[in-house]
């Protein structure tokens, strides 16, 4: 199959990857950065605009840092939409807006083109594994016909719904992550304040109703100080403003997400937008004056 | 052994059932109700005063509802410091303030006798199948001295550290679980009013970062409405005081526990004091005008 593949960023470079490895020709755009190695070797076609990328293929892939940079490239001059033949899907795997993307997919419906969001969770070593969470928005024969495509690059692959859904259940999934992070960094550093140790504690609570993904590995990281990312503050910044300014279209009140954007802006005002964001404890710490570790 | 046991209440009852199956001599002190008819006939002895329990027992067991309950059978007249034998070991198994605790464990250390906070979770059906989770502070040579008898009543038991940790294990926990809730109120709550299905949003998160206990269990109370408790309202509001009033005493902030207590505060409000703390996500929905199901 001819692919476009828009996006060779730290995810997205691996993810064409595996597509290659499979057999599918890849097209990709000039960048000002040169293209990965690995994919050049296996026959990568660099165009010069993103029309020309979609003018040879069947199916274009976007794996793009935020909504602004997939409408560019969807409907810019030179963009996309330009070079679509009707019967050719975009699918979106950049985690953007939600709203955004249901404006974005009437628009590729009106040149006679599917539309699917699928954004992804499992960052960099999901990509390279080709293990990645896979939330899918799209009709459903349309779901049924890139499902092979996907399962290339990701196991946990679900159909939430109609389109626009995939980016609902990324939002929702990076409102949970947060949240579950700052349950955690108050309980622990409740715990160290009033003189138990956090190590012990983290503990006792495994296997109980407080036992979460965070309580296994993000606690841990807190209290052994290992805040190398995994996934960075700033990103996931990115995406508490996704779900704030989508609640806010929608008239929806989020509060302790706000709380939890605030605690990641606390951790960038100290320095921390590039630390892992079980970091946002040092928010935590510094209005408690406590240290966990 | 001779145990007193203050507190058969819906989880005392059963736990002191336990102790008692074992072979174990039980005493406790009369109350408005009568005391459960299984415990009788295993040979309960009743009498008149906490004190009376305290003077014929090698272990006295408490499991009471809150911190001034605990004080009281303790320390008013005729009660159980007054009856205490030294070397006499007191198990307080209540949830209660931690700094409180580590009072109460030095006036009893005055009389000679050795204290254990074990407050346990895993509710009514933890209880009566033995299998609570029981979070210990105590001395060392306490703890494991009294590990048998804990071993009656519950199976995942962690020693967290000294006098007053196991309050704040408990505290720690009780934190986490609410704001887990919150969490995944927030987020689907999100997912249904930009449009998606929060049943298949919920299928889609879980397996990755954002999977707790509480995302396979509450998530899906929230989602079919089954608000029969499980864990009432009434009683997390309480654990939530605790901790508040706790983190104040300690000069620490936790601000999204301060917020899921006014969640819990506006359920109250609406008559659901009684329902299962998964109908947090009421509050949600009511700032929102949404509903999940």
């Amino acid at each position: 199959m001819n692919i476009g593949f828009i996006g060779l960023g730290i995810m997205g470079a691996p993810m064409a990857g595996h597509l290659a490895a499979a057999g599918h020709r890849i097209a990709t755009v000039t960048h000002r950065t040169a293209p990965p190695a690995a994919l050049v070797e296996s026959g990568l076609v660099v165009c010069g605009s993103p029309r020309e990328v979609a003018e040879q293929a069947d199916v274009v892939v976007l794996m793009l840092p935020d909504t602004p940079d997939v409408e560019k490239v969807l409907f810019a001059a030179g963009g996309v939409a330009e070079g679509l033949a009707a019967g050719t899907t975009v699918i979106d795997m950049s985690s953007i807006d939600p709203i955004a993307t249901r404006n974005f997919a009437r628009r590729i419906a009106e040149v006679g083109c599917d539309y699917v969001d699928a954004p992804v969770s499992g960052g960099e070593i999901g990509a390279k594994n080709a293990a990645l969470t896979i939330m899918c928005g799209a009709e459903a024969p349309v779901f049924e016909r890139v499902l092979p495509l996907l399962q290339l690059m990701g196991k946990n692959i679900t159909h939430v719904g109609g389109i626009g859904d995939g980016q609902v259940a990324k939002v929702a999934n990076q409102i949970i992550v947060a949240l579950n992070i700052e349950a955690v960094a108050e309980a622990l550093v409740f715990a160290a304040k009033a003189g138990a140790d956090p190590a012990k504690v983290r503990e006792a609570l495994l296997g109980g109703f407080a036992s979460s993904r965070i309580l296994e590995v993000h606690a841990e990281r807190m209290i052994t100080r290992s805040f190398q990312p995994g996934f960075r503050i700033g990103l996931h910044q990115k995406d508490l403003n996704l779900a704030l300014s989508s609640a806010r279209a929608l008239g929806l009140s989020l509060p302790n997400t706000a709380i939890a954007q605030q605690m990641f802006s606390t951790c960038v005002a100290h320095g921390g937008a590039d630390l892992d964001h079980s970091a946002m404890v040092r928010a935590i710490e510094l209005m408690s004056d406590c240290k966990l570790g």
